[in-house]
């Protein structure tokens, strides 16, 4: 094999390979490639396996955050990808790596952050692991489970089909990545509602669409005077106008929902939306079919490598 | 809070703290504090969870190890905590940290190293995550299960009986902490064979035997002739017994199980376990009343703090 760099391949070219390389088992109906992984189960329920880890001056900077933010965030970006799947998130085990000099409060806080989430949604914390490491970061590997045929795949998608967002996009460097309210409730609605496909945005707008309509092998058309902006966004463009897209649309760690739903269905839930929900729910364009390249440029987004 | 330091309070100290900030949780049998959280799961079985990371230079070295190595390590340690509960290991998700630069061809023998150990187990790889940092670690988590009744706790010794180990100890530094065979089979046959407590041996045999007997609130005799000494710890040792004994009860990553088990139904285990395993069986001591300390020194083994 060539000394091919992690940097040339990407952080997704890299998991096509790592998918390639791992086998397929009875028992596991979405392996690696979504936002969690679906295992069979029993009595009528199935299983959402995942694991995310955030790591010092990458996912945080000590600086900027509190100990209790950094175990927030470890734990809200695993309920993120559960939400993505209309998951119940049940279970979860947290490793956390620190220098040897850390002080216990720091420890205490980050608890009390990872505490505050878990009781929130009844997630089970049940084990860990402490290692030592010269920067902080930490892995969470979380379990949910969903009725049967009721996991929302990043797959599944058909032309005609609505595309909806959660929330506002861009701009959460500014502080929402630290502070998000992981979409688990909304997610559930979803599911229970028909969607055809959903992602949580994790690594930009953009990039997430892409990766939603390339699973389905379809395209997407989006009006981009429709995406809902957040002020954090207007805030880093200063006044202008389509800067602050461009926050909205490539920034990432917006840890919203982006899914797919016929229009009729759309129709309904918009209906039961505003009764149950105070977050925002935007139609933004609609699942076509592939032709060529998509009708809005499809930008980096982030990539870890 | 005064401002604690991690190494005043000790990894152990710590995980009892954090065991404290958490709350207990309905459908959680066992949570914090053994070597796998035991899971109510449906239809008789249990489930069972656990994550553990290792960190380059404190768990492997880039020089000593070789990708392939350092990814069966990675999973390894983990289906060791497995075969600690008796249980079998179902499904694996895999987070891997590593700096920008780092050649494909190390990520590809990481994998490689997590695959011939995933299939030799039955374990399927379901999913994972990808990190950038400035140095290699990897976290796994594990899902697996047991038939309800039989997970093997920590707790459970009894006054009485005999305390037994698997394989040999002491100088795992020079090699087989990277390529150990993680003890799948030998541990579902002792927890159907009626063991009473069990954990592998990690942070050193003298330390897990004392988490084994303090969870248990109980004591133990050894016979310190009778701990089988691994050749790599006598080479250590350079012929000094003594040092070679203490390779075998202090060095850690042994990853072999250490149980308790009366002394009729260790007879029936003994008869039986010669036709079904290689791996060495030993009787080392046994289970006492509490009275004040043990009656073998208690050193340190190791800690991350």
């Amino acid at each position: 094999m060539k000394a091919r760099s992690l940097k040339s391949l990407g952080e997704f070219g890299l998991i096509d390979l790592i998918r390639k390389w791992t086998p397929k088992h009875r028992n596991v109906l979405r392996g690696i490639g979504d936002d969690a992984a679906v295992l069979r189960s029993t009595r009528g329920r199935t299983q959402l396996l995942s694991i995310d880890t955030i790591v010092e001056d990458v996912d945080f900077r000590k600086r900027d955050a509190t100990p209790q933010q950094i175990g927030w965030k470890a734990l809200a970006v695993n309920l993120s990808d559960i939400a993505a799947m209309g998951g119940i998130p049940t279970a979860a085990v947290v490793s956390l790596t620190m220098p040897r000099n850390t002080p216990l409060r720091f420890v205490k806080g980050f608890f009390d952050g990872i505490k505050r989430l878990s009781d929130r949604f009844g997630v089970a914390l049940v084990g860990g692991d402490l290692s030592r490491g010269s920067k902080i970061s930490s892995s969470v590997a979380i379990l949910g489970e969903v009725p049967r045929n009721q996991a929302t795949l990043r797959s599944g998608a058909r032309v005609g089909d609505v595309i909806c967002v959660t929330g506002r996009f861009g701009g959460s460097i500014l502080g929402r990545h630290l502070t998000f309210a992981p979409r688990i409730a909304e997610g559930r609605f979803l599911a229970t509602s028909g969607v055809t496909s959903m992602i949580d945005v994790s690594d930009g707008l953009m990039q997430d669409l892409g990766h939603l309509v390339s699973s389905s092998k379809l395209a997407f058309q989006m009006d981009a005077t429709k995406i809902p902006v957040t002020s954090a966004a207007k805030r880093l463009a200063r006044g202008n106008r389509a800067r602050a897209l461009e926050h909205a649309l490539y920034d990432g760690e917006d840890f919203e929902l982006l899914f797919t739903i016929s229009s009729k269905r759309f129709a309904r839930v918009e209906q039961h939306w505003k009764k149950r929900f105070q977050t925002p729910l935007t139609a933004i364009g609609r699942i076509v079919r592939r032709k060529g390249s998509p009708s809005v440029r499809s930008g980096q987004g982030y990539q870890h490598f």
